[in-house]
């Protein structure tokens, strides 16, 4: 039969209420009786309710993770980074695909509140207000992770966007590129992957060259996005003449790559691109891509550790984390 | 402030204990008065303590998902449609990462027991005796996805790993080639991956061919496992005779196509392959891949429908579910 508390409590030598001061982290317990009776845990295996533990200190040890799409290329790596810092520190995560859909995302912080968790890791591109309002109601320890709110209330964890898509524009003039797309979100959202458009126009700015409208393309994130892209600047008479393109995602350039080769054009003979993410297979991908590296591993680790200093109310260095990107240069530029 | 069980019952009008049983799903409360206590529920926006009816119907709406690695292309689509069916039916899912390490894995299956899910999804290329003999012992309800266990007393939901590497291979031969390779996991594995060994060996007798020791070569599935393979080839003097490779993933076809490449080998027109899993990837890479379509999605979907019946007591049709699978032909095969 599996150990009791009365077990542990007599293997110890002290009272029940001595053992669950220990198992609830309570700190009026001297280190040498915590000792006896961690020991008397161990020896027994005992292995306490964590669920009626939790209605009583009203901590879960677990974590809400809600995110667009685990099947889409960019957020498994961040969810590996935020379990594997979850798992040393005992906690566990409650996954949630939102599909950008902000009635699940309110559904589903709302479950989440009811199941106690501990506390939330968010990512979304479309941070509507009225979800920001939601996790500020249900009072619950909160990190945004790869984009912040528009006031910066919340902690988070990013990599600067526009300097990102400034450095691989920047690249792309260096190379000798003047007439240079941009396939991107629209300008006028805001998040993260919006963002770059910035440093793409500020690169184009102070290297001196002229924003050409009709190489400014809004539209989807995906491989088979890629079509409509290049459509759009054949409609604008404007496929002919660009030298490079700036692609918002991995996933993009690569359906673009594929679809410029079904035309005829090569990448990078004829142009070049460069993207952004550095996803694992744009390092199999032929030809491999030159792209920004975020790191996606750090910042679920990174921002799960945040959290979990937050809901133990330790203090935190720095509330908006902007991690390190890299240009990784590979085959997709001459 | 927030709605009480009491005014639930006052808006329904019906006794709290009559609230709480609709509430637990314990089916002696008639339909009409069911429906009174939902649309009260509904109208005062009543969300009880999940938390404390867990204890009470020892029931917590979560299942976990055990797997090796959510980073790792194969798993997201299929947490993917597990997560969509828990969603469905109100279950959530806590992820868990065990990069096949048995304690790992030991330590998780304690942990979702003491957090009293309801049941669990579990996927590995390993499945230790020790791990079997645990799921036994922690009762609780387990569909394993991806994998059977010897003896076939858990429920799983797998599609036909011998018969598919049959066709797959199959369908190299009647492209007219002879020296088929295999590359993928030793043959002494009892899994899902390893059994392909014996549907290309069966395609190979079949059609009167030998089989060639120095073209049979075990190891790793990731596309950094590629030199290592075809390193084996040149060893045993075979590379240089290859006509075709049967490779048992398609991160790890995709490593032996850029290696080959690199040596001047072109795929198809120097060497065929044919691999397995139909990731996304495998349609965007270049060339595209010929590969088996395990269908993923539905993999997760489907064993987490069956978890479900089994933890409500609904009976199940087949508790070794086989899906289909398919050949999807595109341009690595001549």
């Amino acid at each position: 039969m599996a150990a009791s508390i009365k077990d542990v409590a007599r293997e110890a030598g002290v009272s029940i209420a001595t053992v669950s001061r220990v198992l609830n982290d309570v700190d009026v317990v001297n280190d040498e009786t915590k000792k006896k009776v961690m020991d008397a845990i161990k020896k027994l295996g005992y292995r306490p309710n964590i669920v009626a533990r939790s209605l009583k200190t009203q901590k879960t040890k677990t974590i809400g993770i809600v995110i667009p799409d685990i099947s889409s290329a960019f957020y498994p790596e961040i969810v590996r980074g935020a379990e594997d810092v979850a798992n040393i520190y005992n906690y566990n995560i409650i996954l949630c695909n939102t599909d950008l859909d902000s009635e699940k995302e309110k559904e589903y912080l709302r479950v989440l509140k009811e199941k106690m968790v501990d506390g939330i890791i968010y990512m979304s591109n479309s941070l509507a207000d009225e979800i920001l309002e939601l996790t500020r109601e249900l009072d619950l320890p909160t990190v945004l992770v790869e984009t912040t709110d528009l006031n910066k209330t919340f902690p988070s964890v990013t990599i600067d966007n526009i300097k990102a898509a400034y450095d691989a524009t920047s690249y792309l003039i260096k190379k000798g590129n003047k007439n240079i797309a941009y396939f991107g979100p629209p300008r006028n959202i805001i998040n993260a992957s919006a963002s770059r458009y910035k440093g793409y126009e500020e690169a184009l700015v102070d290297n001196g060259l002229a924003i050409n409208e009709n190489l400014v393309v809004a539209g989807g994130l995906k491989a088979k996005d890629a079509e409509n892209y290049i459509e759009k600047l054949e409609e604008n008479n404007a496929l002919k003449d660009v030298d490079a393109i700036f692609c918002s995602t991995d996933e993009l350039a690569m359906g673009v790559i594929n679809n410029l080769r079904e035309r005829g054009i090569n990448v990078p003979k004829d142009v070049d691109i460069v993207s952004f993410d550095n996803t694992y297979t744009s390092s199999i991908f032929y030809p491999k891509l030159t792209t920004i590296n975020q790191p996606t591993y750090d910042m679920g680790s990174v921002g799960m550790r945040m959290l979990i200093k937050i809901i133990n109310k330790k203090p935190i260095d720095v509330t908006q984390y902007v991690l390190p990107y890299e240009l990784i240069e590979r085959d997709s530029c001459k």
